[in-house]
């Protein structure tokens, strides 16, 4: 495996509560959450800002996991990116209680010269004006990568179109494209997406799995079901994670290798789900993540209508 | 095919509006709408009843699709179940603006003495004494399915636990699950609702698509993408009659055969939403039956994970 994956996204310190537990300034964050599930098929490169407070054997555990993190801009003197949330009975949404930027507020993505270089990029869910300073720093990946969330799709629609304009892959959640197209029909929105440029829309529906949409087709799977779901938090970008980290790890972008990466990235994004924080994804193994992977293609097997219907 | 199919439900004049038009007094409740999918696979019996102002053409075309209605009681100078109810925006939930009970208060579901022995029966959403009162009246079928509703679970749950004891699948939306069990977790709740009795639950999660658990495994099916859905009224029970008119047409009940009549049941939920009324079922043929199962295949197929990952 040569092909080299860039991770962009926060890193933050997490303190959540669910009906579960609670944990204070736990290691979270897109960045952190897509890396540490990339890095069980591809280890890649994480680029982010952190203050003083980040835990150090954080920083030494993505590096025992073969994370390169030469693009962390760590701040003397400052605050790591602090996001406080709790979930409900059923899970499926968090209240927000407080996000303190600090650090992240000034973030700019400026990569080491010798990260221009990559092949499968993951733009977290960050300022559209930074993804696209990141784009336009690297040279010619093979498959590029975006998430988003609604507080741009109204405050920076327009470098969020130029952004969907230059990836391959936009990951959204069903509500982000109903409200970026203002159409309730998901899969005529889904379309109206691909209009905007990317190849696949990468369609995040929680508790009700993942469609991966293009012009050809369509492409949906469940959920892993899990008995417990301990913390949501990071399940999307977990998704992501493993799915960038699995094509990189194979070299190949055909339909047929992202629909197997969505079956990748719904397993490391279960492992997420399963604890607090990411200590679920350093958990897993490859050969959980192997078997769970069959699993779930025995989950949505069936056989063919029979021909004399 | 000599398998009978019994199909026991609501028969109704709906009136409904969507962002996409406006019906008044059409055809509907939930035995129409599962007699009619269950009828491409396998015309079947239904057993409901209606007043004087349900349309003779309504009930032609039943008859026309092979729907034996020998058991509809006919009661004069009475009016048919009538509801009414709006979708907005999403189409997720339709707001309920009138229910008017009229000869469906005093449903007493009497079978004809020739439809007491039938092989695969659907219960649709009545009283649970009166899914029971059926129960009692069947000669060993090879396979029963019950539907439910909310109110139920908060006001007859001794009489639902007992038709839930006594059916092979038991259909509900996740929120009834979730209801019927104070569990929030999909999975563990429906194991919850496995020990109440039946073999089956069957997950409806309306455009999210539907979920077969038993005790040995879950298998799971996303919707059929449309670019239009005009209409959600009908769906579960266009979902419920595809499913068991396929297992009656088949003969076959091991969980192989349910998860093609899943498949079966996602295709009839579609063609039902694709229109008002039961138009979008009636214009389906058995070759767009096969097509988009087929299609349906293809839409949730992935290869085997790389061995050597």
């Amino acid at each position: 495996m040569n092909n080299k994956v860039l991770i962009i996204g926060s890193m933050a310190l997490d303190t959540v509560e669910t009906p579960f537990g609670r944990v204070e300034d736990a290691v979270g964050g897109a960045g952190v959450y897509a890396a540490t599930a990339a890095s069980l098929p591809a280890p890649g490169r994480l680029g982010g800002v952190i203050g003083d407070d980040f835990p150090q054997t954080a920083l030494t555990e993505l590096e025992e996991r073969g994370v390169d993190l030469t693009g962390v801009q760590r701040i003397p003197g400052a605050q790591s990116f602090r996001w406080s949330g709790e979930y409900h009975y059923d899970m499926s949404q968090a209240d927000t209680r407080d996000t303190q930027l600090n650090v992240f507020a000034d973030f700019d993505p400026t990569l080491p010269p010798q990260w221009r270089d990559c092949d499968y990029v993951f733009l977290a869910n960050i300022q559209p004006s930074l993804q696209l300073k990141v784009l336009q720093q690297v040279n010619s990946p093979m498959l590029t990568m975006s998430d988003t969330m609604n507080l741009w799709i109204e405050t920076a629609r327009e470098e969020l179109l130029e952004v969907l304009s230059r990836v391959d892959v936009a990951a959204m959640n069903d509500a982000e494209i109903r409200q970026l197209t203002d159409e309730p029909n998901l899969a005529k929105a889904a379309q109206e997406v691909l209009q905007m440029g990317p190849q696949y829309v990468l369609v995040k529906k929680g508790e009700y799995g993942a469609a991966l949409i293009s012009a050809q087709g369509h492409f949906s799977l469940p959920c892993y079901p899990l008995p417990t779901v301990i913390d949501p938090t990071g399940a999307g970008d977990s998704f992501a994670g493993g799915f960038i980290g699995f094509l990189a790890w194979l070299g190949q972008t055909e339909e047929e290798h992202l629909r197997q990466a969505m079956a990748i990235g719904t397993v490391t994004a279960a492992a997420c789900v399963e604890d607090f924080s990411i200590s679920g994804l350093s958990r897993l193994t490859v050969s959980d993540l192997y078997q769970r992977y069959e699993a779930l293609r025995e989950m949505v097997e069936f056989a063919a209508c029979p021909l004399e219907f």
